[in-house]
């Protein structure tokens, strides 16, 4: 009767920074730890990126941590946001005391749409020449989204959210997106603005602290909170949430840094970040602060790994995290 | 036998910066302007906010300036690419000495294929709950866009471009796109960086000097050149070209500014810049090259508008480029 986590690794980095969040989980909580292959490595064993034996242990898991994969990172994430009925995906960019970032002012969350839009996937070749792909938008998964927006501002302490859109050149499309995220706040007393994808590029960029939660379709939601990233530092701080509900994955937005890769030089902070997340889910929250409160510690006068321009190991960081656990 | 420029002021502040883009260019050539109007203004007259007439004489002109359109603008600009026959919008985004930037060493040119991507626009509302917009991709768009890439590079003195896609996930449409730019590139010995559009996000902000010519998609143009703005310090001072195979508009990147509109303070440095690249267009290439150099000379140590921290007027800058030109 311990909450079931899969906890997949996968490459490069992933395998470092993972059990160094397990290693957090378990000194805060009592969970089962059940591990699970996907990523560049099993395909070259397997043939198979997503084994099916990993994909039914997520499904049926009440949550899974994730590290990263190489070359079938899009054959991994895809599938396995599904296998948790992920409809929303969470992505916290913000910078930290003492981490070099190009806004240190920046303190966002993304709540991206999770399961549509350009994802949906269908895509056609017509002739030599031509190929097309179907855009899907449906005001059930953009009143869903929304739904789950109004928690989380409410959650957060926020007035309301910026709906991001570009539905002038796709009206029928982000059209629907918007008006169904915006009604659904506008009856739950939330207040929102909307602002268009390409204006939201430069006004995030010029000054960040004009956003607070940011609601974006699911393209947008990837490339924008990628863009949030790079004003923080980087994606080495970073966690994401892919939300269903009742079953979630938690990953660093990293990727598997093949050039640092196996030398245990590697920083967890994202990883650790992505388990606080877990803890919130599974409604941990104190511990979940607990991890935040100690990484933030850390970053601020603690070991730093070599990307921070430190020269700690990963798993001097870890301990620190652990050390500094209130 | 005078160059036909049809001129295009629209709403807000296009009416105080083309007037002045139009005096540089009287002050370096001999030009025939023609007036037409398109914009809210004239949607709020004639119910139309593109008259045929305008789009007409556009399509006639050598080549056309226009400043900014306001609710209308997507009604008035995708159409007057068509009318030219756009199949490239080249968009530079370069910081300036003396003007406060995010990433002041930022210095890129967007090329960003102007016809087709999500901009063809066919859009289904396939029931209560659901719509589509197929997105369109073809080899032909592509390859006659990374033809004029690789003429581009090498004018720029370049040594070749990166290609900004999400073939990972649309892997038909946007890997058609990759594929054929990198055919053409290749067979022109042009070299070519492949980056996913998420990555240049965050890769962008963190350090704008590992890029320089940028092929994009269409949608990905739009919204990675208006994070450039952002690390360039805003839209004010960017111009761009719609390039056709024989007829090319131009305007600044920024809007109306209804804020300032009607007081005579607008930066028309943005209006200028893209008038030197209508000069470029034409073949005018000294010229061009003078009135960048004036531009940057007033930039540096000029009579400055307000949104640079100044208080001089549109007019006061306009004579300073004037007086600068070599
Ligand atoms: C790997 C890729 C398919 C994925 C996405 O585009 O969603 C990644 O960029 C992400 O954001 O998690
Ligand atoms: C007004 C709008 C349709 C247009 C676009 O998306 O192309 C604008 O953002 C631009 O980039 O010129």
């Amino acid at each position: 009767n311990h909450e079931e986590i899969v906890v997949i690794e996968g490459d490069g980095i992933g395998r470092e920074v993972v059990p160094a969040a397990v290693e957090v989980l378990d000194a805060v909580g009592d969970f089962e730890f059940v591990a699970a292959d996907a990523g560049d490595a099993v395909k070259a064993e397997t043939g198979e990126a997503l084994p099916q034996a990993t994909y039914d242990a997520v499904a049926d898991a009440d949550a899974t941590l994730f590290g990263a994969a190489g070359e079938t990172a899009a054959d991994v994430i895809l599938p396995l946001r599904t296998a948790v009925g992920s409809f929303v995906n969470v992505r916290p960019a913000r910078a930290y005391p003492g981490v070099e970032a190009v806004q240190p002012e920046t303190d966002l969350v993304f709540l991206r749409e999770n399961t549509e839009g350009v994802y949906a996937g269908h895509e056609d070749r017509l002739s030599e020449d031509l190929s097309t792909l179907t855009r899907v938008v449906t005001t059930s998964a953009a009143e869903r989204l929304a739904a789950f927006a109004c928690e989380f501002v409410a959650d957060r302490g926020s007035d309301g959210f910026q709906v991001v859109h570009k539905a002038n050149v796709m009206r029928e499309t982000d059209g629907r997106f918007r008006d169904a995220v915006v009604d659904v706040a506008d009856a739950n007393g939330v207040d929102t603005e909307e602002v268009l994808m390409d204006a939201f590029a430069t006004r995030v960029c010029l000054d960040p602290t004009q956003f607070d939660v940011v609601v974006c379709p699911n393209l947008a939601g990837d490339v924008l909170s990628d863009l949030a990233a790079g004003l923080v530092g980087g994606l080495g701080l970073l966690p994401s949430a892919n939300i269903g509900p009742d079953n979630a994955l938690f990953e660093p937005v990293h990727g598997t840094a093949p050039d640092i890769a196996g030398e245990g030089v590697a920083n967890p902070s994202a990883a650790i970040l992505s388990a606080a997340m877990l803890l919130d889910h599974l409604g941990y929250g104190a511990a979940a602060d607990a991890v935040r409160d100690a990484v933030e510690s850390v970053l601020s006068s603690g070991p730093r790994t070599p990307d921070l321009g430190g020269d700690a190991r990963t798993d001097a960081v870890t301990d620190a995290v652990i050390d500094r656990l209130a």
